[in-house]
């Protein structure tokens, strides 16, 4: 009876208050102490139990708290726990393929323990010398990002010049470095000095970059797209015949209505200079993603390759880690470590 | 003696003033008897001199009009004569491949006659039952255009769901039947309700495609991009997934000043939709250009394919002509006939 009290805990979670316009804050989520739960999968489910050691945080997650049911990810349920990818230890099982003490990469709740039954996002993780965490930054969902979106829709080729926007990210830091080691020049822009300075690869805040295109005077051949707004309409004009340009994201845009975005101007500029634009989600290259970590883990093991973490403690403190994307606090991949083993 | 003094002639023209903002006005261009001259190609100069049949009025040319060097075509000259594509007869010739009474499909000037020395972009039209001036338009630049991007550009599949834009301009009334002859679901809108009526297969004038977008109660696989502006932004949001716009123009935005522009919003739907868009130019593609004639040139014969002409007459009214496509007063491929032999 001792064993079975023990087991029983109180699931700490970050719920989803309700849907939003405009840029998230802290406060559309909250912090609450779950009922009772029991540390057990049941028997026949074919679950299995983990405890969630780190979350992500990603710019995506905004788009599935709008109440928006067209897009490729439902929205978020409200009063329902936060949902998004993690690194967790299996705790109890009754699935097979997963006996507790495995790592697991995996789509998880903002939440100290979670029932999975999907293991379809889920992917074990082999101890080595890769710290946990990169199994949902550099070795996750964003640096497949950077390497499908490099590659594969940016097409390079050595000698080509490479521009990548919020190049301090968990996205454009990888995709910089790919550039780099493909032959590429390539110029890195982010959000403040501070962000310029942790990167040695960066040589442009935001603003240098807008009033002054001098790192391209031949343009650019591969712009690599995280912020959208101004910073796309400077660039369009600095493209060079066939150049491309992979649209990950446009986080500057993701709070603002679309009858107070800035709008984009100088689209014409596609025609004459044959320029492909060309919106891209990770998950259309899946096929890729045992290449990915096989090449991206080797690279990093063997030193030609680092990646910056911002790393928030503590599951309370998930809702400011993840609004501060959107005001651009963080330096590196956004991270919240719930708990180190 | 006599025959000589025949052969000089006063060479009507059509000059270009100056440089120009905004949208290209009738008076942007000048009416000059020209100085006289001698109706022969010059011994040794490889040259060939010819009558001026047609002469295309192009969208196109309005970037020619602007004071800006950086484009894939240099810049009018101030006070020289207009230049073109134009289907022209061969009057006299000092090049072995053209004799007198050739018909030729080339870049020529807005004048009666022309002495061509370049053959580059030049082409002898075998005389057949195709009206000749649709060398410069079903069967030239604007009709390749409406080949490249549709076939290569947009990559269409039977079935799919295809909107063109400007739909009875001189590319779009061609891009609307093939992609038809292909198989697909095809709706075009055009700027007025009288060209909606001119072509079967119009549905929609713009405004009534811009607040009624039930012809794509699925959405839209297929965008051939002619205008730009608020049909583009109607346009993005309703895409399908792994949809191709490709842009070929933005007429819409042609005299607009890039601060009074309206601004693109909506392209964040690129990425959750994955859509590829894809500035192009047909001369990237003119190894294309001997099939894209059999194959539409047969279809034209068979009846398969039709084409609607708005034809001045009369070089003097070139600018008018020119300049009311930048008002959509123009119903299908604007051209003025010099003369008809």
């Amino acid at each position: 009876m001792d064993e079975d009290f023990s087991r029983i805990v109180g699931n700490k979670q970050i719920l989803f208050k309700g849907y939003i316009e405009g840029v998230p804050k802290e406060s559309d989520m909250e912090f609450k102490l779950g009922n009772g739960m029991k540390l057990e999968a049941p028997k026949g489910s074919g679950a299995f139990l983990v405890k969630n050691l780190y979350l992500s945080c990603d710019p995506y997650m905004r788009g599935r708290m709008r109440d928006f049911h067209g897009s490729y990810i439902p929205p978020f349920v409200p009063g329902s726990v936060v949902e998004g990818f993690g690194v967790s230890k299996v705790i109890d099982s009754d699935n097979p393929n997963f006996k507790p003490g495995d790592i697991v990469s995996c789509f998880t709740g903002w939440e100290e323990y979670t029932l999975l039954r999907n293991t379809e996002q889920l992917r074990k993780v082999q101890p080595d010398d890769i710290p946990l965490s990169y199994h949902i930054g550099l070795l996750g969902m964003p640096g497949f990002t950077a390497y499908a979106g490099f590659y594969e829709v940016c097409a390079p080729k050595r000698d080509e010049r490479v521009f990548v926007s919020a190049a301090s990210g968990a996205v454009g830091q990888l995709v910089g470095q790919l550039a780099k080691l493909h032959g590429c020049y390539v110029v890195g822009s982010a959000g403040s000095k501070q962000k310029v300075c942790c990167f040695g690869i960066l040589k442009a805040s935001f603003s240098q970059f807008m009033h002054n295109i001098k790192y391209f005077p031949e343009g650019i051949d591969i712009y690599f797209e995280n912020v959208g707004g101004a910073m796309l309409d400077a660039v369009l004009v600095n493209m060079r015949v066939h150049g491309r340009i992979a649209v990950c994201g446009m986080v500057s845009q993701a709070g603002i209505g679309a009858s107070d975005q800035q709008g984009i101007r100088n689209l014409f500029s596609l025609v004459p200079k044959r320029v492909k634009m060309q919106g891209f989600l990770q998950s259309d290259y899946l096929y890729l993603f045992p290449r990915f970590v096989e090449q991206v883990g080797s690279l990093y093991k063997e030193g030609k390759i680092t990646y910056l973490e911002d790393m928030n403690h503590g599951l309370e403190s998930a809702p400011a880690a993840f609004a501060a994307l959107f005001t651009g606090k963080n330096v590196g991949k956004q991270v919240v470590c719930v708990a180190r083993t």
